[in-house]
């Protein structure tokens, strides 16, 4: 299982009035964690949209265990949870300076057709891909 | 079983490049169907904080049925799922103009004191709400 | 000189731990009420898109008067300050429900073609919209 | 005259469907600029919060050059643009990976009390750091 770690930069207008993180910044977060391992496994999502495919996301799950503050270092972890021939699965991590659990979290996506919104089979037309995620997926 | 439903208005910031909503903004929705919910039913979340209070999210799920694109109407229904002492969960529907089902959520929250963020007991601080909440639930 | 006024959804996500809506949000209202304006005088952004041109912004500014806080009423007026063949200049204000002014500004648009984003000439493309807004702009 | 140059991560929730960063988001870009060039000097925000004061932003100016696409590198050039005894003035640039200029701007902010909002002047509650500000700033 390969795991990327992505350290985010914490904007003051990230924050609420409650002097904590906004709860929806962490989608960008988890976003950001996604991109950075789709890299680092040697492929690119902008690659993916010029070829004709974009990859919406169906389900979000997130669960909070610790507040994040301005001024916190912030480190995303990021894996593939589940690989299917239609569905991909990431998992996600927040961590923060002292290595703490801040937040858990997972996002489904399928890729779809940019014209149609469609969907087509990940592992029929991105099959290199596909098997690079059979290979890091957790197990 | 009281169902509060608030129209949102979509912007253009609110969409990216697929030509959809970006799929964080949901959460936002969310907030604005709920605190609708909770004027419609006689409170204010405003006052909560002005007494001390205030109530993050621990847990959040959404399923996204249908892109909502930027020129839709989008209505955001939000009901209290469950109410216990300590957690409350709202429930959420997602619809467009046409009345089609674009997305499902919920969103879990606690209660704590603004100045350390220790839980307190919905139920003891708010009786009164937690009152009108065992009302309105889903049964 | 035509105003069109457009009362504004705070959210909580929109403050910062200031305690009042972070200065970025602004933008956002603006463009609300730009969107509303063009509605009212006839016309619609999104028909604009689906003719295959689009609204780039070139220029902004805001002079913040006045914090809003989360439980204000918020309301954008929005008019048409300067209008040229080529590019058109939007004026706004932002008051709260006691009428006192929080924010000026101004953004200046240009239109162009979506595919290639080339500018066009408003006045060329759009004639009817085009002397609608000088009949209507700041004299 | 010191410039801070700071990479900004583009995400995708910062695109809009004209499939360009959408404008508002420059200005979280520019707070990131001047956060870092903040501490590159030796000062913090943070701190500065922590000892009872905040600095909210009085006006603001972006003159749009290119657009910025997902996918592109973008670096934020920050620097002192003004600096007198109550208000402090950031100017800044966005560049892309080829260094081609994509926006310019400036910021002006005061200091203030966080507990009433009252206008303090940097020059007597922070001396070393305005005087830093006079060694570095524009000439």
């Amino acid at each position: 299982m390969y795991i990327s770690t992505k350290e985010i930069q914490v904007t003051y207008g990230d924050t609420d009035m409650m002097g904590i993180i906004y709860h929806a910044n962490y989608l960008r977060w988890f976003e950001m964690g996604r991109t950075q391992l789709i890299e680092e496994v040697g492929y690119s999502y902008p690659e993916m949209e010029k070829a004709g495919f974009c990859s919406p996301v169906l389900k979000v799950e997130i669960t909070f265990k610790k507040p994040v503050r301005y001024g916190d270092r912030v480190f995303v972890r990021t894996w593939v949870e589940e690989n299917h021939g239609l569905r991909t699965t990431y998992g996600y991590e927040v961590v923060n300076g002292k290595d703490e659990l801040c937040a858990l979290g997972s996002t489904q996506h399928i890729v779809v057709r940019k014209d149609n919104f469609k969907p087509i089979r990940f592992l029929n037309y991105f099959p290199e891909w596909f098997r690079k995620y059979e290979e890091i997926k957790k197990k």
